[in-house]
């Protein structure tokens, strides 16, 4: 049944995406914004928040425009993010950046900023909803595009930084990934009309889910098959990228690793030799295994929240799909 | 009196956007954002969002929160331009890209874009305004960044045609310029609360307001002095820019003139020495004397339309402005 119900969301969520007609011209704008919608995403978070107006009561068909409105908020950042990071690949596909240039990436982001937005409006219009609940919903909506940004920017300065501490790093990804998939939660919550007080629990559910999604793809970079996962493997370690693992290496390691590590975190263009030495440091230190426990911790931090919620389908797909996430190796 | 009041609306606009407290972190994001709102803009949309306010019957003052918006959205666009044109300098100062790079500039303009819908929130939370007025102040805020947008992508479509007509060009400069101004200006009377006819009729005059600002633009990059206009002179001519005078000079010229011409517009490296020979063959075809006049026929159209207003100080006002326009050298 769930599976069931989570199919129906998902035909939902794709439909609701299809539904956006974008206009064909002008197409250097428009067809870069077709085509990410196009690439096979996760949905994850439209996903959360239909299900987070389901567990808070609604009906979740009625937060479909803001669901639709994070999905687009969540490409419009990848689009950016792939330039920032000059990621050539994004689901296994070249990325937008790649495919035609940095311009077009820019600009097609930026009309997806404001396509997401357009989607919010039909709070304003429905009668159905007082302006304070249209206000509130568009309060979550900016708060989480604002923290994006601000987790992006501290990545950005980690990158020519020597030294980050996991609490810093931990911050950062309380903005870049956490924010969305909480405000994801939070405004299906706001749909469904909750009060502060359930917000608030949406809001925490979606944070720890956030920060151990976030551990799990800087883990899967190391571990995951690069098919699946649709990146090159190791690709964080051959641009010096600061990760959960690499931090922690860095805690524990000894001067004479630390330097080795260092070294190679200060280049932008590793080999695979570098990669591999790194991995093998990782193994050696146990890194691989305690971060797998951090995430499990997180995720159980999460389904511990999830559990003061009534029974409900909703809530039942909710701890499905956290326990996939647990699992997934992509 | 003209006088003493455009400098109270300016004092309003300088108070507006002081009181933004923008935070101190990430400084990685927010620096670049003060450092853009420190240098000397002209503050033309948010001159016009109150402006708009005033003439629609409306108190000014009201309509500032909306009018930070505009200046807010207006600079996002200018940091993400920037990056596409590979403009170093802005406002006579280093561009944000120059200045810091690609990347900041691209993240600070997506922070301002959160920051500069936030100020709307102001409508939202203040019970003066019903959830009609609220959802009608961010509709024309958001079609208005969409048509930036769209007139940007036509923009850099242009970049690699070689044959562009005027009437494209306007088309384009009517999303890319024009829509902004006229949205600052309904904007305003959306928060005066003016009816549909009379917005209309704001959106009318800053649509003809803004083609005759760009095609001025395209003329002062020609004839100005670059000291005062905070640019390089024919920067347009050397990044092969199509502009109202290059394409008018394409309808214009002989066959050997045109070889000419299109040779260097499709370069994006010209030297000094064809921009001198580019002037020079404005002079002979009449452009700089024909563009001239389509800035005034515009500007014309433009104060007919205010002429309707009921006479206050905020029409002698944009009267005024409108004037001093006509006559800006930089």
């Amino acid at each position: 049944m769930h599976t069931t119900e989570h199919k129906q969301l998902s035909t939902l969520i794709e439909e609701g995406l299809s539904a956006l007609n974008l206009p064909d011209t002008p197409g250097l704008l428009y067809d870069p914004v077709r085509y990410t919608l196009d690439l096979p995403g996760k949905r994850v978070r439209p996903f959360l928040t239909l299900t987070g107006c389901g567990i808070a009561g609604g009906e979740p068909q009625e937060a479909l425009s803001a669901a639709i409105a994070l999905e687009l908020l969540h490409n419009f950042t990848l689009l950016h993010d792939d330039i920032m990071d000059a990621a050539e690949t994004r689901r296994g596909e070249d990325s937008v950046y790649k495919k035609w240039d940095a311009n077009t990436a820019i600009l097609a982001g930026d009309a997806m900023y404001a396509k997401a937005f357009k989607q919010l409006q039909y709070y304003g219009r429905n009668r159905n909803y007082s302006k304070e609940q249209y206000a509130q919903i568009i309060d979550i909506f900016l708060d989480s595009a604002e923290s994006v940004c601000e987790g992006q920017a501290y990545d950005l300065d980690f990158e020519d930084r020597i030294k980050v501490s996991l609490d810093e790093y931990l911050h950062m990804i309380e903005g870049k990934t956490a924010a969305l998939i909480s405000g994801s939660l939070a405004i299906g919550g706001a749909v469904a009309g909750a009060k502060e007080k359930i917000l608030q629990q949406l809001y925490d559910i979606g944070q720890t889910m956030g920060i151990a999604f976030q551990i799990q793809d800087d883990l899967l970079d190391v571990i995951a098959d690069p098919e699946k996962f649709g990146k090159q493997r190791g690709g964080d370690i051959m641009e010096g990228k600061k990760t959960y693992l690499s931090l922690l290496a860095l805690q524990r390691c000894n001067d004479k690793q630390a330097k080795i590590l260092q070294d190679i975190l200060r280049k932008k263009n590793n080999s695979e030799n570098d990669v591999t030495q790194v991995v093998e440091l990782y193994k050696n230190l146990d890194i691989i295994n305690s971060t797998r426990l951090t995430i499990k911790e997180y995720y159980q931090q999460s389904l511990n929240l999830v559990g003061v919620f009534e029974s409900s389908i909703y809530k039942d797909q909710l701890i499905s799909f956290l326990n996939r996430l647990i699992s997934r190796e992509f």
